[in-house]
């Protein structure tokens, strides 16, 4: 293998498809989300095409409106749990909320995903924008946007701590003198906060990761500073390869400031990618796969981070209309991103509403354009990776069999696993235990 | 395959062993309960024995006293996940909280699992005993008795409520008419009540049960209550066949009660076996095994159901010392059951502490021997099973390599399994969703 600085791929996995028509198009498995045997399938494509991890994104509020996705789907750390046993290297990294979650059991279920797997669990940490959620979780109120981001701080903090409940040689199992604990290293976390009080320990020992990695999607000022604080591996949305870079340096600041390293955090843009044998073929492709939308649809999903805002009312084939910072709402960053998208774009509301969430036009073509993209974006060096999301069905296939290979000839892809870890494959350090750094006179994590 | 009433096994999954001394037998996996491949192994081996289910049991609370196996294992929903892909046919039962879980989540990780395993998921509804879980879930005081048992009533409720947010039907997923969902199919709970207030709908469709099949063990007044009014399969430890089967009709007249038909509940004794080929080997494993334990260790553990009373303030060899009803402490029917074992059997302190936890005399012995004593506790008609308990390492394999084909050969129970979901092993029906009911007239669920 090379030395080159190597990309990174993650995969979303999305059984019948994220956009609100996905799940029309004739090669899509229209149950796929609630189909175990499709998840193992896409789990073992993005495997064979050595993808770093598959990433399983989430909400806790449905309407009769939602997206087929959404409404029926997988729980994230059941179906990761599942997806273990059927996978051998590829990182899981599941979403959980910090919002309606205890810790004690956010710190299990991930601790515990991470030893099933021999060390490849991430967590997604998200603070659900939605505010039906609140109701569904006996609140009668939405946390504010400042508060959710307190609150997810120190979730994550009294998460962090329960994970280092026990040292590496806390269990010496030894037989003979009956020890199967060493209680010196058995820590209680004894955390009492503004939203939280947790004594600890785990019950649970520390995992092969020693912690799984954070993962986050922050847009906003507070999630911006929570991603640079925090996250080791950081998704987003920004749009253009400008955008994203623009992006990347802030958060790159924002990390330096709070005093870590360079290469910390990890970007991933998500990547959706039209790719066929010619360009042609992936042209017509998406052409068919756009023709399947639903105009009227489409705007009723296009309103949705705009706090459903009915743009209906709206020409359709007049530019799209700006409704100021006012009529954002609750994903603000969303809906600033597809503002600019329309602008920068000059899109009518009718093509900002069937493209807002498709692939730019520089990832539909032939497998080598497709890769020349990729490398142009990578060679920025803004990003770590991508998150890639099929933007149609058997897209991670194709992408698979026919651009994975000119990545790897390129010498900017692995041809095999390196390492057998989530955090090998990112090339992040095992953060030490927190109690061993301030035993042998180090600082505390 | 007879037509005669079939015997049911599930198997309690507990790594290194139950007892706080069992880790240490040279044949035990002293990691098993952090161990996949062994977990993978006993589930496997259980499914080749045709058992009905697998178990496993939970607490949220740990100090350095606590047994190896409570101290560090997979989490329930986790492991139960990993293992449905190991498996095909075993029914997948785990242990969630009523007292420190949200109904919203704890529906979905159960739905999810009962379809990403085609329809082998139950859920063990435990209100949470021991009073230190409450400073790991933030509060200040743990729930009272009674308190406790209205919330679960409460959740379950709230539970059983979302699995039937969506009508068998509700996925018509036409393309061509571009229908995933039909509206009239969704429905939302909008519960209030003392303890959750949920909207819902859920955000995954009715599983392949319908609903995860319900198991409890409750012994209290209270308990008793709850596990006739709600439970479908229910743990007892109830000590001899008289008490077990006294228990049984306790639990069966409450049932009747509350209007449900008989047999709706069943009953599953654990069941800990010393079964070797000879009636001498099988006693001489048995005392092996005790020669391992610690006394003061095991004066330590009998301590905990008295509310961690310390017994050793006794002298070991004279009859076991009756605490009485004050001293009985949070888990009152362990004390009261493991106090009337040491006056029926006469035993001392030391008796007591070592063979408190240990199998019955009745299932220490050779094949034939243990399979009389269960045909004789099955044959009183007051079980639907039995639970099994390893109460040394291996004893899972002994058991199905020597005492299954014995059952098998006297016509009560399955060869081959009959059914692929819990329900179909347990014959217990699928509920019919509420709201299809309601529809055609019949009473609403």
């Amino acid at each position: 293998m090379t030395a080159s600085r190597q990309i990174k791929f993650g995969f979303l996995l999305a059984g019948c498809g994220q956009g609100y028509d996905d799940w029309r198009h004739p090669d899509a498995v229209a149950d796929g989300s609630i189909n175990i045997a499709h998840y193992r399938h896409l789990a073992r494509v993005a495997e064979a095409g050595k993808f770093d991890f598959l990433f399983v994104a989430d909400s806790l509020f449905v309407t009769e409106r939602s997206s087929p996705h959404y409404l029926n789907r997988f729980e994230p750390l059941t179906i990761l749990s599942a997806l273990a046993g059927a996978t051998t290297h590829i990182g899981l990294v599941g979403t959980a909320t910090s919002s309606y979650t205890e810790p004690y059991t956010v710190a299990r279920q991930f601790a515990s995903l991470d030893h099933i797997s021999g060390g490849r669990a991430g967590w997604n940490v998200v603070t659900s924008w939605l505010s039906g959620t609140a109701a569904n979780y006996g609140k009668a109120e939405h946390l504010q946007h400042d508060e959710r981001y307190r609150r997810a701080a120190e979730h994550l903090n009294v998460v962090q701590g329960l994970w280092d409940s026990y040292e590496d040689d806390a269990f010496p199992r030894d037989r003979e003198a009956g020890v199967f604990l060493d209680p010196a290293k058995q820590h209680a976390l004894n955390h009492k906060g503004e939203f939280f009080s947790v004594r600890g320990p785990l019950n649970i020992g520390r995992s092969p990761q020693g912690r799984p990695v954070i993962f986050q999607a922050g847009a906003s000022a507070e999630g911006r500073d929570f991603a640079a604080r925090h996250a080791e591996a950081l998704f987003v949305e920004a749009g253009s390869l400008e955008a994203t870079a623009a992006y990347a340096e802030d958060i790159q600041r924002r990390a330096a400031a709070f005093g870590r390293a360079p290469g910390s955090v990890g970007l991933y843009p998500g990547l959706r990618t039209v790719v066929a044998p010619t360009r042609e073929e992936a042209q017509r492709k998406y052409r068919e796969a756009v023709g399947l939308l639903r105009i009227d649809e489409a705007l009723k999903q296009l309103g949705v981070p705009f706090d459903n805002y009915d743009f209906s009312q709206h020409p359709l084939d007049e530019p799209f209309p700006e409704l100021g910072p006012a009529a954002y709402g609750s994903s603000r960053s969303t809906a600033e991103r597809i503002t600019r998208f329309a602008r920068d774009n000059r899109l009518t509301l009718r093509e900002t509403a069937l493209r807002a969430a498709g692939p730019r036009e520089e990832f539909i073509g032939d497998p080598v354009q497709v890769a020349d993209a990729i490398q142009r974006w990578f060679d920025s060096g803004a990003i770590a990776g991508f998150n890639f999301v099929e933007a149609l069905p058997r897209q991670i296939d194709a992408f698979v069999e026919l651009v994975i290979p000119i990545l790897q000839q390129r010498g900017i892809y692995k041809r095999e696993y390196g390492a057998g870890t989530l955090r090998g494959h990112l090339g992040l350090a095992v953060p030490e235990n927190r109690y061993t750094a301030a035993r042998r006179g180090g600082a505390a994590a």
